[in-house]
This record gives structure tokens, sequence and C-alpha cells, in this order.
């Protein structure tokens, strides 16, 4: 993840880092405006096309469909974005409940108690760790893919990490109140940080392992490349070889927030954009271990 | 459900899988094509239409009417979308609650207690299974029509499954309870994720026996129908024979829309789409087998 | 409520169901029709309106308000359909824990308990058929009315009758608390279910009581009215007497949206698209009476 | 609140009710109207513009901003509506508290406790009442205002009274479980219900004193003003003295939507459709006084 | 924050407040004007270009782009909103959380337990003061960057203050429950408030160190400097020199659209519209002493 000011605009306008979409779209609005300077030129120079021409009404067909095209992206960075901004809740829950965690157990556990102490100021942000290394994994991403993968071969035989980690701390608790070092209200007041490992591990996984259903993913991408394609159709007989950068603005804009969608929609990649799943590990560490001591 | 890679545009845009709607509405969009041409044949070499007709302004009103189609169809996507992934998210849940209260068992029983350990091992995945099962069965989806439907015997006779999986579940463990295996306050930590069971599979039945209101869908159909039907009439006059692909196209964009939407509604069906229960099954009981171990 | 195949397109745009709003805004377009068809007439021949009148420019007010109308009655239709989903969330809600609250009773009274089995297997039931007589009374939709109803004499005379059958299941299971029939731990574990029915009455009625504001709707409805009436005057002088059908067409899609809206605001009432309570609540009988067996 | 039959069109497009915006903007409507006539009868016949001149070209200028602003006010009211709508939600969660405290309350203390009962009896209502006159207060808008107000002195010295009468529900259960009347189990599964009533409050109180940011406000202000001032520059010129009517409708509609938003965005206030918080108040002090006796 | 009457528009209108987005944008908007101004004057007196160039149908692609340019940045102030909304949320939920733990304890503990009281009553205020101090410090804001900070010194070594008030609260109410001073339902009752401090502070830093992902923010920049940027090449020869107010209000609104944006997205900062936050953590020391008095 990038941390930056957004107050600082002329920044942002005229310098191109590595994350920004003109970089990494530039080839391709490099090939959309050859391909639009050549459809003009065949129909200025070769095909001398009159002015009063029907294909200069195609311009009719992207105007009705401007509207749809512009929702549908839109909305389709918005979902991206809510997935995203859903991963980030799902991590700083697992800061909350490690912070939480810690707090009841010191509270609990006397100062005498170095055993435990040490046991939960490892495994608590190891938990953090182990699930960073999971959601990185191409084994997760695939997990509900339903066909083979023999080139993973991790993904049937490996163990599930994160759940093993949970296992050993809710054991752990478990145990304490059987050997009645803490007692049953106690145990009670812990269940919610216990279960919500868990529960998070499953959320994240979620976000990995589901993409936005094929059939729009699809259908997007075909429309953006229908759409662009026939632009200069028409453009090239209202503006002349003015319908170059025109077009090529046009595709920057349209492919920018697919592309950007495409970025944010899985945060648990190694994307500029993605969570910082290991600095935030690091601070749960850090955290866990100042209250435990 | 389809893995798939979100960057490759190269295959999204050239392939066509099976679950694309370019080739499920391929046969329609000939047809519209044709309905087309026909009308612009007519306009232009029978009836010899003049430039200057009234008929030609009919563009205003599909004009005026492209926002509410588009946004129309836009939200309905997105109405879809929230259905499809709310079920995920029911199942996700499913997930972590297989989990959490296999990981909660474990450490509650003892090691040796083998026949116990072997129950769960097999009930807590089996609901899995027979909720997926539950909902494929057409008589879920009909659970709310009042109609009678003689054709579905068990609609009234069979019992509901997933009911009596949590009863023996919910049953085994008040009888630990009551036995004294597990103490109360271990029995309120169970809590959660017992009745956790029985919400998943109301949420998913209501998902799946509760289209979005009659009303709505068969306005939005009459609707697309009467906006794509009057489109030549207009087109043919200002462009010509090249109203054909254009009406086509349009068609495509808008009845994608409204075809990914009935895909993903029901995201418990045999579409292409729709979420891989039985893949989910089998991987919640690889992980409970593995934690009860 | 009508359960539908969504895929069977020919059924929606050829029939005219009871539910189709087409079938139901008939008389008013046919209104608007001939309203339509007066004013092109008055124009057109009796006063001869030049081409190049400025009432020709109406249009751009049309356009410029084409926006703010479509995305208005959008947002009404959705915000209609949120609270019809609420409504069907509650039912749901209801659904669940019905199942839950006589699966934990089945596995905490002994099989012997004929007599609170029997109880249990009539009021759980009971709650949800009280609540949907509840909610089709007129008395529970003018619950927040300031004014006087004279008319209506139960509204302020009679009793809340779930509330009566919440507490009736409440006191019950105190008592079985007092007698030491379940425990404590039992009690706690129950306490979720119990406190729900009234959570959920109470949700119902927050819907069925409280439309959207009246400032809201009058304004919605003057808008259409005005922006429809005003149509014909610019359309009559560019499209002729085609001016009738396309005013019709558009009025037809304003008026529907409005329509819908209107009809799934309220999914307590009696309409074609309302919640089939009955049939629900016939469900939850039928379940409960199959797991307290 | 206004309770309506939202089916009644007649009623609602032809009387003109104290809270419809019609009767509320008309003086503006009138004094635009006035100043749209001035700009027409000036440029038509005192400065007498040609047809071709650049300011009948403003008009782009209008048609591109005219979804900005059109979005902008839809979501603006949409945004006053949800937080109407989570006022309204807020109470319904009280009524349900309400009911649910009494109901637990009537079921724990025995028949003959005829003192705690007749405590509870007006305590619980008092919540309500108490809150409702705690957010019609003026101080309580300005709870969060950095300035002095030497006129409201009471918003310093004065008690917070919902406090207080929470803190009087909560202090006697729980003296009824010191004092052996209540057994613990019972006190865990009163505490949802015990401290959702400062909950509630809170929530309320956010609602009322945090507007939506200033600089919003004033933007959208000043972006309708100049908005509706610019346009009769061109319209007078394409329409005529047809652009009075024609620039009074627009701002009709447009000020109208920020009218309702102003309206319902504050739920607490005196206003027309504002929640009848006595009337709600009212309706628990009924229920609570029937469940307790 | 500022506090204001929202229906006072003409304060809003014809004042210059400090917050207001055209007093920030004021030399930008300058700026705008006079770059619009030299390339008409170029256009015009210089180049002489016709008026039939194909530089006057540029005016289609900002026509094609308005929507999506429109509805980026509606969506953007609404998530911006939607944060800053979030922030708030949590702030009242720390307001409630506080005065229900007061009010709570206050009944737990006797009346002559002066030394808890007082503890009580210095502590919770404090976790709120010390974590308006936390969110306001730069190391808050910068946690999750990568990148190394040496001139932040205090980013590595200093404690995390609100962890260890939470630590300091939850370890008296452990320590009150191990002496037998309250008992364990009570500690189970006290449990939901005393977690809830490490949660609400987890969830501002999130808002906090969380902003739109990096290039969302620069293409979105990207965007409306280019759109602005090339308006007055088209606008110019329809306009002449009208472009010049036409431009600049069209950047007014666009831009503030972005500022009001970026002011928002974090409620913790020390803008105009920011939270007030010592304001509010006075409050919940005001209300804390006065309810544990």
């Amino acid at each position: 993840m990038i941390t930056y000011n957004p107050k600082d605009w002329f920044t942002f306008i005229f310098r191109f880092h590595k994350a920004d979409t003109l970089r990494k779209l530039a080839p391709l609005i490099f090939g959309i405006s050859v391909y639009c300077w050549v459809i003009a030129f065949l129909e200025l120079h070769v095909l001398k096309i009159p002015d009063n021409s029907h294909i200069k009404q195609i311009t009719v067909m992207h105007t009705l469909l401007s509207f749809v095209i512009s929702m549908l992206l839109v909305f389709r960075t918005n979902t991206a974005y809510d997935r995203w901004w859903e991963g980030r809740k799902q991590w700083g829950s697992l800061v909350n409940n490690s912070r939480n965690l810690a707090i009841k157990l010191h509270s609990m556990l006397g100062y005498e108690d170095a055993a435990h102490r040490s046991f939960f100021k490892k495994i608590i942000p190891m938990y953090a760790s182990v699930l960073a290394h999971h959601l990185h994994a191409e084994s997760t991403r695939l997990a509900l893919d339903e066909q083979e993968h023999p080139e993973l071969r991790e993904l049937n035989t490996s163990q599930h990490l994160p759940n093993q980690v949970a296992k050993l701390i809710i054991q752990r608790v478990n145990k304490l109140y059987t050997e009645g070092k803490i007692k049953g209200d106690q145990l009670i007041i812990l269940n919610n940080e216990l279960q919500s490992f868990t529960d998070i591990c499953g959320a994240c996984e979620r976000i990995k392992n589901t993409p936005i259903p094929y059939s729009y993913s699809v259908f997007l991408k075909k429309f953006i490349f229908f759409y662009v394609m026939t632009l200069p159709f028409s453009f090239a007989l209202s503006l002349g070889y003015l319908a170059v950068p025109v077009v090529a603005f046009i595709f920057y804009v349209l492919a920018s927030l697919e592309e950007i969608a495409e970025e944010i929609e899985d945060p648990f990649g190694g994307d500029e954009n993605d969570l910082p799943m290991n600095k935030m590990a690091q601070n749960i560490k850090k955290h866990v271990v100042e209250i435990l001591s």
C-alpha cells in the first residue's frame, strides 16, 4: 500500500508512479492511437467517405450507451473498492481482537505466569503472519476451483495453517479453564476474541477465492473493447485526425476504471495497492508484546 | 463457479466460453438483426420514407429513456450481485462456524473420546452437504408458492433434512452438557456456532425462494423488448443498413445485463456462475476432519 | 407473492398478468394518449403553430430533467425494494428463530415431557400467524397517526396480540427455569431466540406504519405529472401524431416505476407482490411440529 | 409525521398540503419567474441580442452539469432519507427493547410484587418521553458546537436526563440481583435491553448534533443558485418568454430536492415530516402497562 | 466541526466562510480563467480558427465523458462521506460505551466505594482524550507505511497509549472480580463495554491510516485535470470569451467535489469539517462524572 498526501495535486498530475494506470496502460493507449490513426487515414484519404455518410451517425450509438458503460464501470470500481475495504476491515478486526485478547489475558494471568505469557506473546501475532502467508498463496486463491491443479501439489496435501494456530490458542485457553486458572465467566468473556480469528480468516478467504461472476467480468471486457473499437469510425469523420487523442483519452478513462477495479478487488495480492499485511502483522506483534509485558 | 485470471484480457475478448452471454444471446441477436434489416428494407426501399419524416425523431424518446433503462439494468445487476454475494457470505459463514465448532469441540473433548470425535467428524460436514442438496431441490425454490404442485410430491411429505441434522448436533451437545462432559460455560460458548447452522439455512432458503417482485421483473422485460423493437424505426433512417449492427450491439448490451442478473440472482442453482456448494462442502469435510484428528 | 421462472421471457412479454403494471395503468395510458392527441390536433390543425416556434424548444427542459426524474424513480424503486426485502428478511429471521427455539427446546425437554412439548408446538407457530394477522390490520398501519380515528375502534382498546404470545412463551421458559427443568446456562442460550420475536414484530411494524416522508411522495407525484403533461407540447411539433404512442410509452415507463414502488414498499399488504405471510406461518407450523415430535 | 395513502394520486397532485414543497417554495418560484422575465425582456427587447449570439450556447454548460447537479441532489436526498430512516430504526429499537424488557421482567417478578411492577411500569415508558423531550431541545442540537452559547444557559449546567433515567433502571435491576430476587443468569439475559437505552439515545444525539459537513452543504447551495441564475440567459434566446415557466419548473424540481433533504435529515425536529416521538412514547407506555399488568 | 442552520440559504450563498470551497479554490479558478482567456485569444484572434473546424467537435468527448466524471466525483464524495460518518459513529459508540460502563459500574459499586469511583471517573474519560490525541498524531497516519520515517522518531519507540488506558480499565475490573467485589455475572455484563474501547480505537486507526487506493486517487486527479484543460479548445469557438466564466464554473463544481472529498475522508484531522474530538471528550468527561457522583 502507498501512503500519500491526498492534497498534493502537483505530484499526482505530473509524476508517473509505478502504480499509475497511465503508465500501465501506456502501450495499449499507444496501440489504440495507431489503430485510430489508421482508421482515420483510410476513411479520409483512401475511401474518401463523404461528410454526410451514415457512418458519421454511429455516434448516436455511443451516446446511447455512454450512460450504461459509465455506470457499469463506476459500479464495478465501487464493488471492487467495497471488497478492498472489507478486506481492510477484517484485518482491522484482527488487530482489535489480537489486542483485546492480549489485554484480557494480561489481566487474567498472574504477573508471575511467565510461561503462559510468553506462549501468548508468540502465538497471537503468529496468527496474523500465518494468515498473511496463507492469503498470499496461490492455493488459497484456487480453493474453490472445481478443476484439478496437478501443478499445485500442496493444494490437497498441506494442512490449513491458520486453523492449526487457532486450534492451539483455543486449546490453551480451554486448558487454562479446566485447570482452574481462569474461571467460567472469564472463559465466556474471552469467547468473542477466540472465535473471531477463524471468522476473519474465512472472510478473507472468501474475498480471495471468489472473484465477481465470470459472465459479468467477460461481458464488461467485451463491451469496453467493442465500444472503443467502434469509436474511430464516426469520430474520424467529425474530428479528423483529432480523433486520435480523443479516442485515446476516452480509452484511458474507461480502461483505467477497469484496471483499478482489477487491482483492488483482491486486496491480498502483491499489487502496489494491496493491503500491507506484513506490516500489519508486525504492528500486531509489537502491540501484543507491549501489552503482555 | 469459474475461477479465472481477471487480468487476461485477450482470453476474455476472443474466446467464447459456455458462460459467455454473447454465446447465449447469439440466436436472439441474430433474430434482432434480421428484424432490423427488414425494417430498414421496408423504410428505405418499399415505403421510401423521406429523410425529414417524423419517424426519424423517435430517437428523442430513446434518448430520454436511455437513462432509465441504463440505471434500471445496472441496479438490477447490482441487486442480483448482492444476492449472489450474500449467498456466498452465508456459505463462508458456514465454513467459519463448522471450523470454529470443530476447534472448540476438539479442545473440550478428551483425546481419548473417539466416539464423540468421530460423531462430530461426520455430522458437521454432513450439514453442508445436506444443505447443498436441499438448496438444489426444486421443492425448496417453490416453498413459498401458494399454488398447489401435485407434480412435486415430496414438497409436502418429506422432512426438512437440514433441520434434522441441526437437531442431531444440538441434541448431542446438550447431552454432553447434561452428562457433565462439558460445563455450562462451555455450552454457552458453543451456542453461537450451534444456532448459526439454522440461521444460515434460513438465509439461503430466503434467497432461493424469493425472487425479486414479479411486477418489477415483468416490467423490466417488457421495457427492454419495446425499447429495442422501436429502435430500428428511426435508426434505419439515420443510419441506413448500419442500423443492423448498431441495434444488435445495443440489444447485446441491454440483454446481457438482464441475462447476467437472471443467472446470478439465484446463486444456488446449477448455472456456470453459481456457487460451488459441493466443492465447499468437501473443503469443510477436509478441514473438520483435519481439526478433530 | 408470485413464484415464477425469471428466464421465461415469452410469457413475461406477451401475457398480461393481474400484477402487470401495463394492465393496471392501461386506463391511465389511454387517457394520456387522448390528451396527447388533442394537444397534437390543436397545435397542428387548429393553432397551426409554425415549425420554428419556441414551443418546440421546450424539449430542452425535458432533456435537462430526464436525468433527475430517472434517478429519482430508480432510487424510489430501490428504496421500496429495500423495505420489501427487509420485511422478507425479518420473516426469514422469524422462521430461523422458530426453528432454532424448537430444536433447542427439543434437546432440553425430556422425550416424556409431552405437556411442554405440545405447548410449544402450538405457541411457537402461533406467533407467526398472530403476527401475520396483526400486520394485515388497518390499526397497525395507523399506529403512528396523530389524528383521531373514531372509525377504527379497536385501535385504542384492543390488546397487542403478538406481545401477548411473546409474553406466554417467555413466561413459560422462565417457569421451566425457576422449576429447575432447564438450567441457567440453558436459559442464557435460549435468550436470543426469545427476544427475537418482539424485535421482529417491531421491525415489521416500523415498515408498515412508516411510509416514506410525505413531502418526498407528494413531490415525486407532482413532478411526474407535470413532466408528462408538458411533453406533448413540443413532441407534437417534432413528431406529429407519432407523439401519441411516444408519450404513452414514456408515461408507461415512469408511472410503472412509481406504481411498483408503491406496491412493494409495504410488503405486508394484500397485493400480488406482497409477502406470503400465511404460507410462511404454515411452513413454520409444519417444521416446528416436525422438530418437536 | 403524516400518515397517508400512497395510491391516492389525485389528492397528491391537486391539493396543497402544508408540507408540500410547492407551497413552501411558492414565493421563491415567483421571484425566480420575475427574474427570468426581466432577463428575457432585456435580451429580447432592450439589448436585442441576435439569435446566433454566443450567449445561446451557454446551454452546453447546463447540459454538461445537469448530471452532476442531478446526482448530487438525488444522493443528498437519499443520504438525508438514510438519516431519517436510521432515526426511525432507533426509535423502533426503543419500542422493541421497552417491550422485551417489560415482558422479561413480567416473567421474572412475582405477580404479587406490585412495588417493582409499578416502578417499571412508570420508568420504562419514561425513558421514551424523556428522550423525546431531550431530542427536541436546542441544547442537544448544539452539543458539539465549539462556540460559546451564553443564550442557552442550560447547555452547560443541566443534567443529562436520559442518562439519569437509564441509571435508575439499571440500578434497580442490579438491586434486584444483589437482593437475590433475580438470579445471575436472568441478569445476563436482561443486559441487552438495559444497555440498549443508552445506545439508542447516543445514536439519536449523533443524528441530531451532526449535520452533513458544512462545506458540502454550502457548496450544494451555491451550485444550485448559480445554476438556476444562469439558466435564463440562454433560455430566453431559445425559448422566448416560455423560458419563464421552464426555468420556474426546473427551479421547483432542484430546490424541492434540497428542501426535502433539509427537512428530513433531522428527524427529531418539529417539521411535518419528522418522527412522531410523542405518539411513539405514548404507544410504549400503553404496551408496557399492558404487559406488566 | 461547524454547527449551522441548514435552512439559512442567504448566508450560505453570499458569505465566504473559511471552509467554503469557493474561497479555497479561488486562486486556482483565477488561474484557469486566465488560461482559458489565453486559449480563446489565440484561437479567435491569432490563429483565427474557422467556425467549422474539427476542434469545435471536441465537445463530443466532453459530453461522452461527462457521465463518468460526474458519477466518479459524486461516488468519491459519498465514499468520503461514508468514512466521515463511520468515524462519527465510532465516536458516538465511544460516548455510549463510556456512559453505559459508568452507569453499570455506578450500580455495582457501593456508594461508599470512593476509591474505585474516583478511579473510573478519571480513567473512562481519559480514554477519549487519549484517543483524540492519538488520532491527531502524524505517527498514527503513517502506521501502515512501509517506508522508513526517520523524522518521526516516536513512530517506533513510543507506546500505544490507548492500549495502555484500556489495559488499566480491564485490569481494574478484573481485579474487582477476583476480589469478589463484582460477581461473574456482572463481569459478563461489563464485557461488551470493556472490549468496545479497543474496537473503536482500531476502527478509527483504520480510517486514519488507510486512504482510498493510490491508483484511484491519482487517476481521478489526472482525469479532472485533462478534462478541464481541454474544455477551452472547443468552448472558445462556440462561446467566444463567454468560455472563460463557463469553464471556470465547471472547474469550480468538479474541483469542489474532489476538495470536499479530500477534506472529509479523514475525519480526524484539524480541518474545519473534522470531528470535534476534544469537545466530545469533554462531554464524555462531564457525563461520566455526573453519572458516577
